[in-house]
């Protein structure tokens, strides 16, 4: 951390920050220059807001930050990309990870049928709501255990792993005795509690990026999880919050490339929420391949018109068969594949 | 609702539409223009997200509901503003109420002496956070149960009711046994079971806004906590996320009369929070009431830049003490009044 | 549009929209329902705000337009997409337009080198700043009419369409004597005046999209351009501005399907202005690509490490080499493809 | 400025790094701690995006600039507040100034009558529009020069200065034949040209902000127009915009406190703009003032229903009657005041 004072700054406001920072436990290291004095904060661990408290010291022109506040999720302590292994898939390989299936698990018929379709079409792992965060409490929330039941029957029809979301950390056992991976949505990106909670639950994380959330935020979020000592984090893009109202949120494409840099986590894009509506899924699809996404999560339905949630951004099976081939042709195009042939066993007849 | 049809819509597709809503349970009532056709939906309950399932229907051009989805929260079911008695202190009436008092309580020292000072100053209630959200696993996270003890000897020493959040269901039961309202922080405010949870815990409740939250979203969120029969919810403005960075957030001044047009429910504004700088926040806090709010929340530290958690947005108590008569001159400008004499014991000797 | 009224609307507010329309030269439909009277308005042309006149008087619940305010770049007035001719080049046609270069023409030999260099990996226009808008005015503004002549001189020297900013109407019959395209930068995107001027200038426009402009206001600006008589204007994507602060701007990939589905125009992703960094350029680019943009602008220096002006997001001629090939793949896998062979003359000896 | 290098940047990228400074005739000051080297760059002027050219060499970690890149508007090279002498009316001292007026001038009984009405209830310049930034091309676009004769026609009724809108620079001439302020509207708050034209037209500027603008790029646009030696510039804030639709825009009501630390300039505040609903109007009038501001500008019209722009948020007579007693209130209440009496020439009979 660097303090660098104001030109007008006093020799005793100088040394009321020196003693402040010792105070710490930290050292202090001064640079005087002919214009001003910049002090050079040494050791370790700062305090994560120390630079909002120092910035308002009488002298102190600015504060800068050089350590970076995440550490687990970032590339200094982890200097190879995380793969993550879910039953027989392998995330953050180059091949890339398909999750398809329905918003919600709405009954048995819906759910293996989804499955088996998605499977077929090249989709490695199913998605499907038990527990549904809804902005209204008048809304439809989920079949609960039942709903997790019956994402458990079609993984055994199909023998693909299941991700599902959890909401609060009551719900944390029941989930965690079906599915293979934890998935917290985006208002829950910072409910710190539930983060730590699934973080002791031994199973993989999915973390989707808030609506309003930075990208340091995310990943210190994730790290909420990993510092209960469980690596496997999957971060999902799935649109930020803008002016822009065309879509249901903004897809922000370009944080695929941004947490490459910042973090060896896989990180997925789920177009689906980010467009809100079904004709525009397949271009954002495509483009969060292209950006070189470690996978994406789609929603599938039977009969998406008549879905108890989210069927106006869901495809049909027949759209989502023709999707993925151009989701592979792309894979290709940019040096990755989808998983095909020995990668997927095929669908149990 | 009322469903706008394409001029190209085909009669199959018109009835197509008539029998999706009738299969709800629906009216469905034509009216055939000479350009196009209008449907308009009869009966109730509307599925929330039926106009999202509508509007992607082929033939369809638009989708227009008319009834809000907040109930509760509305003015139609609430005619007169709501009034919450917390104590001897009562909120949403002509006197303005202003809570504050340190972001984190650190020490019985600490906590006792600012509730002391900010009485003095002509705060009615006493905030401060014994559990704390905090961005980074690795940040100061709150005394927890000791907190508590701590706020409520400040309580029995000044007389003043006190507020602190709650983050999660299973704290409630021991912050309720302490706290006199139930703060729900920004990053809940879609945590949807800890809304429901604390709405059955029968103390009023204050929701801050979510950072990119809107209106709507809002008030469906003290929708949760009402549907558990409890009707005491504060609304407090915080600051929103927005490209503007030269304040932590941006106060969105305008919701507090934009809610009071929509809702009966006490709106406040907490500056502090909004700013994120000590230097802006009674410019911030004159500006809320003027706007109309009924209350603010503001953070005061006894020795700031070296509080533990938010000191550079904590006032000191000199600066405290100097804007309270602001605020009530600006509250008395715009036909309210803080409260003084009868209505605030005097502090304990 | 329709006017739905309030459920407790009397018969006299009813009458008084009603005679409001009709003042318009507009007919009035009622249809009144048992629990409120809608009023169709029919006729036209509709004032452009008149929602928002109506929609404030008294006994009005809301108030819906249905005619879109575009006209000129939307389909029903151009059933078929446009494609633009600039000297050999087609732009919004099967082949992807390439437009690179620097953002600002330096020199002569700067451009030239640099106009060689992409057109040898594969692109169609080059581009050049003379005239440059800068947020401070003590920064570098451009070479003016000597930076014209530069890019003419490489326009000979390559065969390559030219494209460059004009910002001010009396520049436009310097800038239009030599370029192909004018460019419309994002902060004069709702320079209104500017815009009818150049739609007299008989040239192509293209018309980047401003920092905070909805997809309506964007085709209402082309149409600024159009209203004039001239129907080629090229739309860009060039990155919105949001909280989020790790690029420059969020590039909204998914304008790139919304617009497409609104509108005949190509649209171009730019993404070095939403990157703000090289290292983020490649995968924007190939994102656009897949979702679908008919064109590129990317920018490209020599040495870009002492370019006047956006350096830190200009490609060097090895790293947009090495990208082009990835252009023409991804390109590819959706049924698009980069010019070559017969559609690329080769640069004269 | 201080350039932060890498924990593991080699002696040859310092070396470089020192070179590029020096090769722009600035002086670098290395600093060599145990764990990095931290260069100063010293001298002066900085090329305005230095630090983003620099902080993309490999082996810097990060540039931070501490020189601020606005001059004329900072404290720094002018210590007292401004205030700008405009006839009788003196802008930025203790009296509040009220701007008010129809959006657009429409007729002379229209903008006279309003101007009698406004100057009655406590204003002290006349608003009005005749060269209209429309969205669309196809609204209406303002009267023209004939819009000026009835503004100076007004001001001679009346004895109010006048201020309308200036949208390019050919327009400046016959503006200020007229005007005694020009204002520059937000969709232009970029179009430097316009500012650095109308900076040498001799009549004090107002420069509302632009709907994405920084605060920093607000005061360099002021800055364009005040290094062509004008010193009288007014800024004004009309709101941002932001993911939040119940307003028309967001009013960023901590720009006022956030821009008096930066500027000496006056700082307005818009509420009709930023509202655009004429209920939310007063809320926010009361609101800027509470927060600091030197002035308003509000749209007033005698009926608002029939107005030919932005109805909708215009005030009727009596409402801005009932707000200014109001407004002289809150400025009390914070120190300030609206002219009055001797301020204010009674308007001729």
């Amino acid at each position: 951390m660097i303090i660098v004072m104001e030109t007008k700054a006093t020799r005793d406001q100088v040394n009321g920050i020196v003693a402040r920072v010792k105070a710490l436990g930290l050292g202090a290291h001064l640079s005087e220059g002919e214009e001003r004095t910049i002090i050079g904060v040494v050791g370790s661990p700062l305090p994560p807001s120390l630079e909002d408290e120092l910035e308002i010291h009488s002298g102190v022109e600015r504060v800068v930050r050089i350590t970076k506040k995440y550490k687990l999720t970032g590339w200094d302590f982890h200097p190879q990309k995380s793969t993550i292994a879910v039953r027989d898939v392998v995330i953050g390989g180059d091949a890339l990870t398909i999750i398809a299936g329905p918003c919600s698990v709405e009954s048995e018929e819906q759910t293996v049928s989804t499955a088996r379709a998605v499977k077929d079409a090249g989709a490695s792992i199913l998605r499907g709501g038990a527990y549904k965060p809804r902005t209204s409490p008048y809304e439809f929330r989920g079949m609960g255990r039942r709903g997790l039941e019956i994402l458990a029957t079609a993984r055994e029809e199909t023998g693909m792993p299941i991700i599902t979301e959890v909401m609060t950390p009551s719900d944390i056992d029941v989930v965690g005795e079906f599915t293979d991976i934890f998935q917290i949505g985006a208002r829950n990106s910072q409910n710190y509690l539930l983060l730590e909670e699934v973080g002791k639950a031994g199973k993989p994380v999915m973390l989707k990026r808030g609506l309003s959330m930075l990208m340091e935020e995310w990943l210190l979020a994730a790290e909420y999880v990993m510092a209960q000592g469980n690596p496997d984090v999957i971060l999902c893009e799935r649109g930020i919050r803008t002016f822009e109202s065309s879509t249901r949120n903004t897809l922000d494409v370009s944080s695929v490339p941004v947490i490459q840099g910042m973090s060896h986590l896989p990180v997925f894009v789920d177009p689906s929420h980010a467009a809100g509506k079904r004709a525009l899924v397949p271009a954002l699809a495509l483009a969060g391949i292209a950006a070189g996404a470690d996978g994406l999560m789609i929603e599938v339905h039977p009969n998406p018109d008549h879905a108890l949630s989210d069927g106006a951004q869901s495809l049909t099976f027949a759209q989502f068969e023709a999707l993925t081939p151009r989701l592979a042709a792309v894979a290709e195009a940019v040096g990755r594949r989808l998983p095909v042939g020995a990668d997927v066993a095929p669908v149990p007849a």
